[in-house]
């Protein structure tokens, strides 16, 4: 999808609080033993709201409670609350309890309706969330929002991330007054205190007027091309979820005419997001870009692209810095897709190792040269048909065996 | 499946020349820089044989050229011939015609005709295999040809597994005779001197005449539970075959009555190949076995049992000596397979650390100690039907990135 030439899209520094009328903050309830562990957004409009959520079947009570919220309030959202240092999943009934608690003193506190309220949780799994510290770090938050406590709150919402992640674009589209609206979004990824299932949790916010049919497909068609498209170990959460809040403040209103580009901010301001997921992904030291063409369908190119980006011989392969393209061929081979030798071949850059059933190893050295960049692409061409899909994923280092095999403290 | 009490099974030292009249030989042909890296396997009577071959789409030569050998001679066989240090594969029409004068070669020294002989072939992907040497190789091994050589044709196949791979057992049955009949297998599993695919090769013999159609079957169904349920990083390689012969040395034949007790035996043998691969996988500290319950089907159990075997998470926890239950339900959760929360359970050895949808991590210490022994199993109960599966993995440490990452030098 391109731009036309009456639109423009600027990404920018920023985050969930760039668009107008929305104010987070980010504190320490206790829930960790130490630093920022709560945060909270509202958007001061009622906003229209559009979630996507984990397929994973164990799913977390605050993924359930969000949901079952979502449809009670027909759509509209005031406030999202996030706590980092406890995933409230496998808790039973008394983790449901604890979670639709959670929105409750949110909405209390901002002023809603309880379902106005959406949560969302990340730390350790089967270890129960305790409400009396909700209870006390939520007042606080309620004290401290800002339209410049964005970064607190995309602080709060991490783990052992290395960094936070946030992002922010201005679209304009000439000829529209109001025309300008504005998209944020913070996220989080891999990398925690305690070795424990890495929850990806995404928050987007705009100051677009959209119409919640229109909301809910450019967030789907958003997260499918972007955090659906990063993987850093192939393990689907129990409480992923990605939230969008669109509360029309600025006065502009999106339509089917003008659906493509803020389809197109959306896109930028989560691949953003998900891209640093991918770098600050546990132990990762590179950003790939696996590149699948040839494919039968879209569909059989993403997968082969995803067992491409989850295996691990091909990631400690690029972790070493070493152009092994026989192994990108065996697992195209192993994907479960249309796949035929001959035709097929396979890049590491803009290198050529593998076309027309030969391998170009003089190539070699020069692939090896261009792996030591910390952003590497890799290309496969199925040799079965025109499909294509891209996904991006991290390498595998000993980092990552080390932080994941360290006994819980 | 369980013997009846007049059959007696004994698992016993030996190979592939423990059963009567085959002959096999290990010699060094250079294809490795140092080493024995050529094997020959010899049945005197011709032998029926059957053999399962990988399903990656990219097949080397020697699986093609196997494959139709297999085809021509109508299943019966008088020779393998396997070479280690190149796999001999996406190396094209060249790669075809070196494969097919491998076999010939080795057919016209054993006197039998060229699609009575088997190949195989191990070590890296996509570069040329050298016929002259397996030409000066094959006379040395027809010479060394003997019943006491198999240990060293098991050591001719490894690329660098920390040791080879044999298992022999024999078969009684009361009432039958002559009723002693001797199972032997040799495989090669990972573990390489450069980073590459992992091939995994099995070879089998028998002195049992086993009419083909039943020696397929339960070649099928015994690779089916062992060598098809084991995984060490989930990865499918280009060469992997699993090859048997019944040369009916023995005088005793199998037939439907007698057929359980003989898979009983092949199996046996299999599981414990199977079992020194995973022991033997890359960077491998502890065996590891999965077993799932409570599930819709035996393929769904299979299926969750895989996805646990595979999850980078697990195998980390695991190596790290951490019973983090956490990570087994949200494996089994995105295995995409039914299971039902409330009604799963997880136990490490015979501690249950979740069940009736709440933890019991008063156990968590128990089930720590439980890890740090080498042989450890984890089940999950998925709480959605009957059907069960095991299979057995390895622990992923920092030894197995060292290994895969380091550059082909």
């Amino acid at each position: 999808m391109t731009l036309s030439a009456l639109e423009t899209l600027e990404l920018m520094s920023g985050g969930v609080t760039t668009p107008q009328a929305f104010r987070a903050a980010g504190v320490g309830a206790g829930i960790k033993a130490a630093g920022l562990d709560l945060a909270l957004l509202v958007s001061d409009p009622p906003a229209t709201a559009a979630a996507v959520f984990t397929t994973n079947r164990a799913q977390a009570a605050p993924v359930l409670v969000s949901r079952d919220h979502l449809a009670r309030s027909g759509g509209v959202a005031r406030a999202i609350v996030v706590n980092s240092g406890c995933a409230n999943a496998c808790t039973g009934d008394a983790g449901l309890q604890v979670a639709r608690e959670m929105a409750a003193e949110a909405a209390r506190l901002v002023g809603c309706p309880p379902e106005q309220a959406l949560v969302a949780s990340t730390g350790v799994i089967g270890v129960a969330l305790d409400i009396a510290k909700i209870r006390r770090g939520l007042p606080e938050a309620l004290n401290a929002l800002g339209r410049d406590q964005g970064s607190l709150a995309a602080r709060a919402i991490m783990t052992t991330d290395p960094f936070p992640k946030e992002a922010a674009a201005r679209l304009s589209i000439a000829g529209r007054k109001p025309g300008d609206i504005v998209i944020g979004g913070m996220a989080k990824g891999s990398g925690m205190i305690e070795p424990m299932m890495a929850t990806m949790l995404g928050f987007l916010t705009t100051d677009a007027a959209v119409p919640r049919p229109l909301l809910d497909r450019a967030l789907r068609e958003a997260v499918d091309d972007t955090f659906n498209a990063i993987t850093v170990d192939g393990e689907c959460s129990t409480n992923d979820c990605v939230m969008l809040l669109a509360n029309g403040a600025s006065g502009a209103g999106i339509d089917e005419t003008t659906y493509e580009t803020f389809a197109h901010g959306l896109r930028a301001v989560c691949l953003r997001l998900a891209l640093g997921i991918v770098r600050g992904g546990e132990g990762a030291t590179k950003l790939i870009t696996v590149t699948v063409t040839g494919a039968a369908s879209a569909g059989e190119a993403r997968r082969a692209a995803k067992a491409i980006a989850n295996s691990p011989l091909v990631k400690t392969a690029i972790h070493g810095g070493d152009p092994n393209w026989g192994r990108l061929v065996a697992v195209a081979g192993r994907a479960g897709v249309e796949f035929t030798l001959s035709r097929a071949a396979v890049a590491i850059g803009d290198t050529v190792l593998f076309k027309d059933g030969r391998p170009y190893d003089d190539a070699a050295p020069e692939a090896a040269a261009y792996l030591r960049n910390t952003d590497v692409t890799v290309s496969v061409d199925l040799g079965a048909g025109a499909g294509s899909s891209t996904v991006w994923t991290c390498d595998l280092s000993a980092e990552y065996v080390r932080i994941n095999a360290e006994y819980r403290s």
